[in-house]
């Protein structure tokens, strides 16, 4: 099967093939703005029309905000329309004529067209930045290296995981049976790859891409068509990429409807007419544990992958760099206000204080230099701006000014509002510290946003049951620790195996808690309450296409 | 982590998975029964009590039938006693108790375990062979083969493709990022396939070791414990698989209660009951389509693999081996008194009849070559009985006598009744052929045991899409066509591929579409309402399994 893009593709491919099997760093898309071009500023975007004659709408989405446009968290109307996807059985039926095609295109062809596609989403990540950065709140340098390169790795990750699996068996083998004195039986043998219908992506928030794209190419790359089905405050990340997508499928030959653009206004319940479509085979979420589990009820005809809400715990035991420890924890803290699924929120702290290479720290000790780092850190407000980015809705800011008032508790560190010149009207808060104890109370829930929890506990011993029950009950993205102590180290592991989350140890430099690599760390285990499932593994691909084989006498 | 049994099967667990990968002929265990040993008859296994010691037991099973003993298909009562597992809580209980240290000895220890259960069932291949033989009603040849070396390579083709996946991933990482003119971030990361929790095998009445073994050591690989559910009537076969693995686990150093018998009497409801409990979250079922449905509606805390009914179909176009087309398909109806879930049932051939290189064959020309090619096959008693087995259960023998009342339309060849002198209580029946025409009547569904019915169609097209819609809407594990016709085989392949059902085409030899070779053929492929899975698969182990990660710094 000749073809440009196989030749032009195949080198990254294989890369990608090997750093999944060696997980040591490797990415093909620079993390750094260098390269990328100038910044794209917002009024670059503004007054865009993307995607109007896309079959199956009925009309239009924006610019106006009254008309389901969406306002960037940074305060200013994103003035983009986009076609509102007013009959779905048209999208499906869109999405389903380009299948045959792109089904007999074979997996390295398929894999070659979504290496373009991620190409030239690359080409202009600057573009893509801004996008994320005025749908989710994200800070510029955060909305374009997430939303951009490392969003760009975990597509091209799902790319080469689902061309691996879709080629542990050959297209072609012989069989040669020997019968003793007869001749042998011989038969040829054919598998095929086939998809499993639609495929279906509800995205986020606040990280479109990121969290987007790993089911997207995943679904795309087994042969199945695409709706797209962006959160109504943060389409056009997913509208570019939807636009990217069908513009490399068409000039690749296949239907430009194998990935369609499904938006909707707010409220307007698209997901769920989508995810009960009988055609609709497999579903990709990120989201409120509600709609996920209603997912997973529901939408039975489908093969659902959810990635729902958790508790992220760190258990601090003990450290060999206080000050490394504590740099490290504000950092993650802070990052993006913590509206990460992966921010740490529950941090439990024995009661009698953690031993440090700075001598014995109390228990309110820990509390007070936490805090001294988060102010160091976020002191300077353009610095903080930079890391904070945006409150991105009004659920978030409403927990801030619950922890401001007290209401989780006793409030050791307040929030405080950074004031961005350049965006008057973003809502940017630092992180609020609220004190607890867990012999006077139950741990604290999913609280998604910039208000973290230091728990006194008993000990380490009990921190780590405690860790153990929050991701078994409330389930978990992430969890940490920190301890100098084999037996305390040792305790953790097991935990974290027998819950079933993955744990950082230790992390005292610029590696952090909320953050994994593509190629190398999975993120999500689908071994606990949070996600059903971990972008990449084979899990994530292998049940989103079949194997049909065609034998016959040789 | 050297170990005894590692060393003793590596070279298998290798071969295996190269074969996996090549898909060629390949078998560690032969499969005539020469060098198994004498036959072992039927009374050489009554009188036995198996595993009365287990865990959960509140008294026994059998011998007497009144008390759920098994009674062959050939007649006599097989006296065996098993445990009644009256305490499914102890059950799970005892099977939990053993998971930690099973999860720890990881991948490559557990593989060379359940090589080593393999190893040793293969050595008893003649008990195993008895057993199946009364408890299913297969002919011995049969039961020996397809019970005992045919079952045993689908076990170890699971453990092969558990052991691959979960060793996708290295077991330890170095990750390094290059940081400028700054130190690289250099990381350490652990990854570990940690397990699901209890499994829990519901066995079938017809292959309780072939279909079977893929789902047990598939679960046992990747480190779940394994409640065995075996059918009422088919118990042995799997006490006896129960009790070897016990063996091997123990003497392993494991637990034994890693695989516990979960034996019940008839319409006691323990499978609902097991399915149902919170720790068992993986589930392999192998029946009827009502219960399968049930455990995908219900069982929701479980990964849940089903194989249920279909209606298996055959277009008959065109041939250049008439007589051998005649004779293979002949073979297949007859193989087992059509009671495999591979058996095709439904025989599409078009009203004005099909090229052959014996001259053109009118319908009704198909249909009497077809009964006398039954006949020939089936003309000598002796012969007979051997190739059919014996009607495993009164629902078989009911449908036999409808067709013979012309109860399903005209009964084209009636069955006949074959004595076997050495088994007088058994019911043995030749198949019977209805014709019917589809213009009339819309196709049968699923009629399980000898009845096929020879369907008239307008044309080898129309008859392609029936083969298409019968697959979509009632499943399929097998489908068959006969063809000289590049067009018809072209629509015939798309047709399969589109539906989701693996094809066998132009078998005129002695490969039959009801038979699929472990390591090559894949038995189900997951994409029709027949079974939500594949034998074996990357997607039939991947969901067993979770990966942890933990990481800290270098």
């Amino acid at each position: 099967m000749p073809h440009e893009l196989i030749d032009r593709h195949q080198a990254t491919l294989d890369s990608a093939l090997a750093a999944l099997a060696a997980r040591d760093y490797w990415s093909p898309y620079p993390e750094s703005p260098r390269g990328y071009g100038e910044p794209v500023a917002l009024d670059a975007l503004q007054g865009r029309s993307l995607l109007l004659d896309q079959p199956g709408s009925d009309g239009q989405i924006g610019p106006d905000p009254a008309d389901g446009g969406e306002r960037s968290p940074y305060g200013p109307e994103l003035r983009v329309a986009y076609p509102h996807a007013g009959d779905p059985e048209a999208l499906v039926a869109a999405a389903r004529a380009g299948q045959p095609a792109w089904a007999a295109a074979g997996p390295l062809l398929r894999a070659a067209v979504c290496v373009e596609i991620l190409a030239r989403i690359n080409a202009r990540s600057a573009e893509f930045g801004t996008a994320v950065m005025h749908t989710t709140g994200q800070a510029p340098g955060m909305a374009f290296q997430a939303g951009g390169p490392h969003a760009q790795d975990r597509g091209l990750e799902a790319v080469a995981v689902a061309y691996a699996e879709q080629t542990r068996l050959p297209a072609r083998a012989d069989w040669t049976k020997p019968q003793g004195k007869r001749d042998p039986l011989v038969m040829v043998k054919e598998f095929t790859a086939v998809p499993r219908g639609v495929a279906l992506l509800i995205g986020c928030n606040t990280f479109p891409t990121w969290n987007g794209y790993p089911g997207l190419f995943a679904s795309l790359a087994t042969g199945n068509p695409v709706l797209v089905k962006p959160h109504p405050r943060a389409v056009l990340p997913l509208a570019l990429t939807v636009a990217v997508a069908r513009e490399v499928l068409a000039e690749a030959g296949f239907s430009p409807d194998l990935v369609l653009l499904a938006a909707e206004k707010p409220d307007e319940g698209l997901a769920k007419t989508l995810a009960l479509h009988p055609d609709v085979r497999v579903i990709d979420y990120t989201g409120s544990t509600g709609f996920g589990d209603w997912l997973e009820d529901n939408a039975r005809q489908a093969q659902v992958y959810t990635e729902k809400a958790g508790v992220n715990t760190v258990l601090l035991d003990s450290t060999g760099d206080y000050a490394g420890m504590l740099a490290n924890l504000a950092f993650s803290l802070a990052l993006y206000s913590g509206q990460m699924c992966t921010t740490p929120q529950n941090l439990l702290v024995p009661r009698d204080g953690i031993g440090t290479d700075q001598g014995h720290k109390g228990f309110r000790e820990v509390v007070a230099d936490l805090s001294a780092a988060l102010d160091r850190l976020l002191g300077d407000d353009a610095r903080a701006a930079a890391l904070l980015g945006a409150v991105v809705n009004p659920g978030v800011l409403g927990r801030i000014e619950q922890a401001e008032k007290g209401e989780f508790g006793e409030t050791a560190l307040a929030p405080r509002a950074v004031a961005v010149p350049e965006w008057p009207e973003a809502v940017v808060r630092t992180p609020a510290l609220v004190v607890l104890d867990a012999a006077d109370a139950a741990l604290p829930g999913e609280c998604f946003g910039p208000v973290a929890f230091v728990v006194a506990v008993d000990s380490a011993a009990r921190g780590t049951e405690l860790l153990r029950d929050t991701v078994r009950e409330r389930g978990a993205m992430t969890a940490a620790a920190y301890t100098t102590s084999p037996e305390v180290e040792a305790a953790v592991v097991a935990a974290c195996l027998d819950a079933g989350v993955s744990l950082s140890l230790n992390l005292t430099g610029q590696v952090y808690v909320n953050q994994t690599a593509a190629f190398s760390d999975l993120h999500g285990t689908g071994a606990n309450p949070a996600a059903n499932a971990a972008y990449s593994d084979a899990a994530f691909v292998a049940s989103r296409f079949r194997t049909i084989e065609v034998r016959r006498h040789s």
